[in-house]
């Protein structure tokens, strides 16, 4: 799938919200579906409560009195595809870190392989979340809470095994997390926002991920 | 300088408009300084050219006439201050990689040093760049001529001599810039947006450089 799919998009998020919260009334699936198509289009700040009730039909007092405000509807987004980011995304890393055979350079690839599929399935989603994510202390307390608390843990018992094996210079898990997000985040823009194009994602994945195991080698 | 500092950082952008247009009006002045404050406490997207007019103590008719668009203004903001990220970058970069002592870690430890103390002095506008770059082309096209393709035509350069005396595994100049920037930015994220405290910039950039000029050794 390419990023920037908005309709399949749409479906991700709602199948995630509906696996999380049950099926949804018809008026607040379309308040769901028109909040990610308004917030996709004209981006999350400039888009008002009033303009998603015009869009999902409904008025305007309709989401305030099931949604709240506008924070709380993307929170309402959010939240069921933090949920899938983490739970999904952790166990497939134990997996990876786990097997004995594979070096990290080749483990790191397939964590990050993993994670781009994912950002393109989400792509609308992300999008906002790069918005937003850094001015709004909401919606970075509940990713904090929710996946960066998670992956950080798991990459401590991970990276301390590699450490502790000698294969890994030592260095904490956040900065880790933090150096690897970076890089592929700055990719995914450059890919998907910046620079839409051809791009050989197996390439440039391998030069992210051998860059980083022979950097981070003792 | 801390980042986030607003009223230096307002006065550094009026210091680069002038440097680059001449002494500004009073009541453009008095524009410039209202949209940069409400663009950094709204955000751009949210802030509508009324109430920057209504901050300025000017009509909205003026913006109009002197500035254009809301658009026409953040790129009055930019430019200026994309030509001093990208001259006297270049020309400290230049020194920077024509030292013939000092490591390949120690060039991109001293060429991020400088980079941080630049995003710090304009952090204000380096908060609406990171919010805006990914979503309005205009933007990005502006500092893809003004910076990018200057910084990439000068790491051309300077890579390919580290290349050819066998110091630097061969990597193109567009992926360097990428990675190096993708690592910078996160962390200036991180320590001034996401997670503000104490950060310890000499030894995060060791970190980050070390692991670079290690992970491109040959």
């Amino acid at each position: 799938m390419k990023p920037g799919d908005l309709t399949e998009a749409v479906a991700a998020v709602l199948a995630a919200v509906e696996a999380a919260e049950g099926r949804l009334a018809p008026k607040k699936r379309a308040v769901i579906e028109a909040a990610l198509l308004c917030f996709a289009e004209t981006g999350y700040a400039a888009t008002s409560t009033r303009s998603i009730a015009h869009r999902a039909g409904v008025a305007e007092a309709t989401i305030f009195r099931h949604f709240g405000t506008k924070a709380d509807l993307l929170l309402r987004l959010v939240r069921p595809v933090a949920a899938r980011l983490i739970q999904p995304g952790l166990v497939e890393a134990q997996e990876i870190f786990a097997e004995t055979e594979g070096n990290l350079e080749a483990k790191i690839a397939r964590m990050m392989t993993a994670r781009l599929a994912f950002a393109d399935r989400y792509a609308p989603l992300v999008r906002i979340l790069l918005q937003e994510l850094p001015v709004n202390p909401e919606l970075h307390g509940l990713l904090q809470d929710s996946v960066i608390g998670g992956l950080i843990r798991f990459l401590d018992i991970a990276l301390g095994e590699e450490i502790a094996q000698g294969r890994l210079r030592p260095i904490p898990a956040p900065r880790f997390l933090r150096i690897l997000a970076s890089m592929l985040i700055g990719y995914w823009i450059a890919r998907s926002m910046v620079a839409p194009g051809e791009w050989d994602d197996e390439a440039e994945i391998a030069l992210m991920a051998g860059l980083l195991a022979r950097g981070l080698k003792p």
